[in-house]
């Protein structure tokens, strides 16, 4: 039982540590959704200064999570695309969705109830 | 599409909200597994120190994830019991530790493969 426990807490802390802080997920479905240009993705995540969503992005560059690519133009253009690594994070973030839905259900409900 | 994206962007932010910080989900999956003491819960998860363990668990009391109950004793005991709000995140718990089993597989293939 206590291996289980560790073994499956491992595995939880590698998924955490690449998924983890405030916009890690956020940002990893904005770009799975199609968004490629920066003020796109700054756009569709409410909140986000222009200072994260840099850190973020080369930090996710590095980490093979996003491929940038720079278009000579001009105008200069930067894209980014999601990589198959980053779609693998498919299944947390539908879960992810499917629970915030859910929630808000329960939530509306109490209210609605009351 | 614009308000699709941003429909899903406020349930993943809901989910977030709740399960978010380093420590929620190994505490939530802790007494999902069955670990209704302080210590047992802080052994199940390496690196957590008691003040944050005991801040945790206080605020998720209050926000309903978890049921403690006092055992007058002598000698008293305090359990924590997961309720079935905690239990709701279960899919994306299993989803987590289904990408870190993965993850794992695909870096000790290519560590191998070298």
């Amino acid at each position: 039982m206590y291996r289980d426990q560790s073994e499956e807490y491992q595995a939880l802390q590698d998924t955490l540590y690449v998924i983890g802080g405030k916009w890690r997920i956020p940002i990893i479905n904005s770009i799975c959704n199609g968004n490629t240009r920066f003020r796109e993705i700054e756009r569709s995540i409410p909140g986000i200064t222009r200072r994260m969503l840099s850190r973020e992005l080369k930090d996710m560059e590095l980490n093979k999570l996003v491929k940038r690519t720079v278009y000579a133009g001009p105008p200069v253009q930067v894209e980014y695309e999601s990589t198959e690594y980053c779609k693998s994070f498919g299944g947390i973030i539908l879960e992810m969705i499917r629970w915030g839905r859910e929630h808000r259900k329960v939530v509306t409900k109490k209210r609605n109830s009351k």
